[in-house]
């Protein structure tokens, strides 16, 4: 009935849609199975794409050439770059969604993707040969052959939801579980685990009294997560801040002997820094108020999402403490909160292409490998979909790097130390944070996408361009000096100190005070100049004028380091016969089968001492 | 946790959607309880409303304030008037659709009625006092009290999904079934049965060649539903027709006895006049093909879907099957059609109001009233809705009559008759089809509508102008004559005899194969009137010169027969007594307790003498 695909990829979501896109777009014939196609790229929680170090990870995948910046951008109801205060490693971009509207547009990027065909149904086996796979098997019996096959089931295997005591299996509220694949995976030999995630009630946002809220208006010159010029619409929409107060703790409090969380009905682990409600004020009881941020679900819809108030108690207590927020005394919920747990399978099972170590070809992406959000899905399932392709037609095997991408941290950290509960990605996971920055990801990775053909010329050369005008920007601040007389009124009025003599652009520019737009102001040359450069390149160029000394000496670590991550280990490395390492350290090494010294050195229960042992004996 | 309502809604496809919005509109408070709000109007068959007969439905809704025909016109991809060449009874207008933008567009309508409130889970029984309904409870243990109950549950009561010989509970592909109400009613003394009905496949258009169908365009003025001005898409969208042929009937016959339909594995009778193509094949075995038409499911997506072609056999013979259709050669599928069975309740245990006979305040609309099809689902919630209110404010029912809209003739049948197979609504069914034409809906109903408060006194005021300038036409054909010279070349031209001396215009407009269009151009004084009037009022007023003396006709039988319908009989007569009429008709009687004695003449087994038997004592 179906052809042989080189590709099959199992779910639709954040993680799915990108695997199915990457490898279609490399030349790959794709196969997208979902439950269900019109919940196809459906944002389950949240409708939010960004925020700290995930917005990083969207700008990483638009610029490889994935779809999530894309799509993001072209539904965006409220753009944000949060953290502007800080320096600009910590810039993060954040935008509000039309929810179905985002939904809407993967599937039209999908549909548009030649290579990409579609099947609605439920996998429920998959088809192994010689610990190879070789396709999938769905709930109404049919066979689909493929070279390679990516899961990316998100929160629907054996999903379990809990409201209070009560519970009823589902992938999603409304949805159907899928079952099957967990069972045949463990007795391929998998470990499997189960975590849990939560969602907070929706509430009909006729009923809200607004005023009793502070706006949160979106950035008055929005950015954007694409590097790609993609239309996005012009009106942004507010949002909303109220927070609890001790009546609303209190009463949920009422609901903790029921709460499937506290009394022990729930068995996996929650995310740690996306607790529900109930978690916060039990964790955090010194504490009298939460923030709530209120969010509308899209351009037309009265629906409203309320961001910090995730929570699987009792329907009838979230309701009597919702009603206790400033501004919710008349809430109507269309939805009430919940949990869910589901099966995962902790990621140390998997190599750095995100392929399993113990059946070829197929590959893990999403919620099924321990990580929460969607911005951690879609990267993964990038990265799997391009390696599924790559594997299949023999190629090199795409291993992002901690040093050039948030993407290559989280894969690193999830294969080479595991996680027990849901893994987010933060800054403070990326030793390398100055450089992994917002602004500079098209310039980190578009070189490996244009190598792979995942962006084309004209977008490399983008992108070439804006590294050399930024630095004809620099080079001009270096040498073109600056009338002291003309400035020093500007300077003081920015309460830094004033000149004594005449100097150079850059030397201005290079204190924290002093902004560009300040400079050009003052200096007629640097004004023309600037004026022949957009926006994004400007802000390159100021960005590497204040903190070009601190990437310096960042790079110089990485290339040090650079050096362990260049030693690479044969996967099939005999452990056992290294008796001088330690016994955890061999059981782990022989577990994780690092690929480089680099990797070996962080693997928890790995000691520097084992990693000279280690280094002695790969480089003989 | 939630107040006491008027009106709880539990279902929200076309029927749950105009029952909400009716009762709300009429100022009930309302609640709409549904299992998934992403899928509130959801399309569940074909993209598209109105046709022969339903059409006439959608206008009818409409000319008393429901939504279908505004949501309809809003997301319309293509719109024809059916049966243009035969009389004006049979104009049926029919449009097809944007899935998506439709169900989103009653979203959005239903947020826009305030009085409406929305809850999101399965209602898993119902809670009955005294044989009246007091409310419903959820599967979360939830009670939500109410004045009245409408049930609107589709397709999802034990809902059962066949493909070949492959089951599987669900109340649509992809969503679960609703369990507990049908057991919860049963044993509550209502008879309840099975039904099937079906969906076929859905295809990629990606993959189909157009080049060997014929394109099917709309019309090149298209209509509309509603007789509001409501903004309609402009660009229009093609569909295309093909057909199956002998190669294809072969293939589909090698699935025969796998298929559920033939084997006996569905017990529940399909719709007749929508049958399956094994059926179709199956009973109309001389003909060697099929007209498969191929429609678009929106304004961006491929998605195909293929009216004609609804099959439950096993998937891969359906695959098969459709690639030797023209145009198919290289189709795949999205999903494989099914047939799903369905609990439904004989409406015969309905009064004529919807309302059931057993439990006060309950009433029942679409598909659980033993009906197929959008319009009948969504007329029938659309009473159900307005009785619901006006039941529970102690106002007069709304009985729709037989002779003023199908809407009537619908429920009537389904009271009165019951039915054992999916009623689908034809012309053919009303007796008095002449009156109850498309372009009349509004002047048939507006004055029921604009009585019970669901249209202002602007819209009365509109559809009174209408006639009053439909009739100031009319009489102004009657008076004003035509000049033999000026008009027998154009009389020579359209075919018909030309004139011997000048006559009224009425003499000439009488006549089949003259139009308004055609007069008004060789006549300046009818001419300058009519640019006076729009389209509709013209439309109007050639309707009546051209039918004036068979609506007259028909208009006598209806009086005729209004003697009969005004003829009240109490529901509570007591038939056991009365001896003299047969048996059968006494059991009918009783279990039908007819309203009037014109709906009593109706009832299969009561016959003209059992009439006059009833006449001597109702009157006594």
């Amino acid at each position: 009935m179906f052809k042989e695909y080189d590709v099959i990829v199992v779910g639709a979501g954040h993680a799915g849609c990108e695997a199915a896109a990457a490898a279609a777009n490399l030349g790959s014939s794709v196969l997208l199975i979902t439950m269900n196609m019109e919940t196809i790229a459906q944002m389950s929680c949240n409708p939010a794409m960004g925020g700290v170090a995930k917005g990083q990870i969207v700008r990483e995948i638009d610029a490889m050439g994935g779809y999530s910046g894309i799509i993001a951008d072209k539904t965006t109801l409220q753009f944000r770059m949060l953290n502007l205060s800080k320096g600009p490693a910590m810039w993060s971009p954040r935008a509000q969604n039309d929810r179905k509207r985002f939904a809407e547009e993967w599937r039209f990027a999908l549909e548009a993707t030649p290579n990409v065909d579609f099947w609605q149904e439920m996998v429920g086996s998959l088809i192994v040969k010689n610990n190879t796979i070789i396709g999938v098997k769905t709930a109404l019996g049919v066979e689909i052959k493929a070279k390679s096959v990516v899961l990316t089931n998100g929160t629907f295997l054996n999903g379990l939801i809990h409201i209070g005591e009560k519970r009823f299996g589902g992938g999603r509220t409304g949805e159907k579980a899928a079952t099957g694949l967990t069972e045949q995976l463990t007795s391929l030999g998998f470990d499997a685990g189960r975590m849990k995630t939560g969602t907070p009630p929706r509430i009909d946002g006729r009923s809200l009294d607004y005023t009793k809220m502070e706006e949160q208006w979106g950035d008055e010159n929005p950015g954007r997560f694409s590097y790609t010029n993609v239309e996005r619409p012009v009106e942004q929409r507010c949002c909303w801040i109220t927070y609890t107060n001790n009546d609303v703790h209190e009463t949920l409090k009422e609901g903790f002997e029921k709460s499937p969380m506290f009394t022990g009905r729930i068995k996996g682990l929650g995310p740690r820094y996306c607790p529900s409600i109930e978690d916060k004020i039990n964790r955090f009881a010194e504490r009298d108020r939460h923030q709530i941020f209120v969010e509308p679900e899209g351009w037309n819809t009265c629906e409203i999402y309320v961001n910090g108030f995730s929570t699987s108690l009792p329907e009838d207590i979230q309701y009597k403490a919702l009603r206790k927020i400033p501004g919710f005394e008349n809430a109507k919920m269309f939805r009430p909160g919940y949990a869910i747990e589901y099966d995962y399978f902790p990621p140390t099972q998997l190599s750095l292409t995100l392929e399993t170590k113990l059946i070829s070809n197929l590959f893990f992406a999403g919620q099924i490998n321990g990580t929460t959000g969607y911005e951690e899905a879609a990267s993964q399932g990038f990265i799997a979909g391009i390696n599924a392709h790559l594997k299949i037609n023999e190629q090199h095997e795409l291993i992002m790097k901690r040093s050039e991408s948030y993407i290559g941290v989280l894969i690193d950290d999830l294969v080479t130390k595991g996680t027990e509960e849901p893994y987010r990605m933060f800054t403070s996971r990326a030793e390398h944070r100055l450089l992994l920055r917002q602004d500079n990801a098209d310039i980190r990775l578009s070189p490996i996408a244009h190598k792979l053909g995942l962006i084309d010329d004209e977008r490399l050369a983008i992108v070439n361009r804006k590294v050399e005008n930024a630095d004809a920007i620099v080079n001009f601040t270096k040498k073109q000096g600056i009338d002291m007389s003309s400035a020093n009124d500007l300077l003081a009025s920015l309460g830094t100190a004033t000149l004594n003599q005449n100097v150079k652009l850059f030397n201005v520019l290079s204190r924290p005070q002093v902004g560009i737009e300040d400079i050009r102001k003052v200096s007629r040359p640097f004004n023309d100049l600037l004026n022949t450069f957009d926006k994004e390149t400007i802000e390159q160029a100021e960005i590497k004028i204040k903190y070009e000394s601190y990437f310096e000496k960042e790079n110089e670590i990485v290339n040090k380091m650079q050096k362990m991550e260049d030693k690479s280990i044969n996967p099939d490395f005999d452990y056992t016969k290294l008796l001088s390492l330690s016994k955890e350290a061999r059981e782990k090494l022989l577990k994780i089968k690092p690929r480089t010294l680099g990797q070996a050195s962080r693997i928890s229960g790995v000691s520097p001492s084992d990693i000279s042992v280690l280094m002695v004996h790969i480089t003989k």
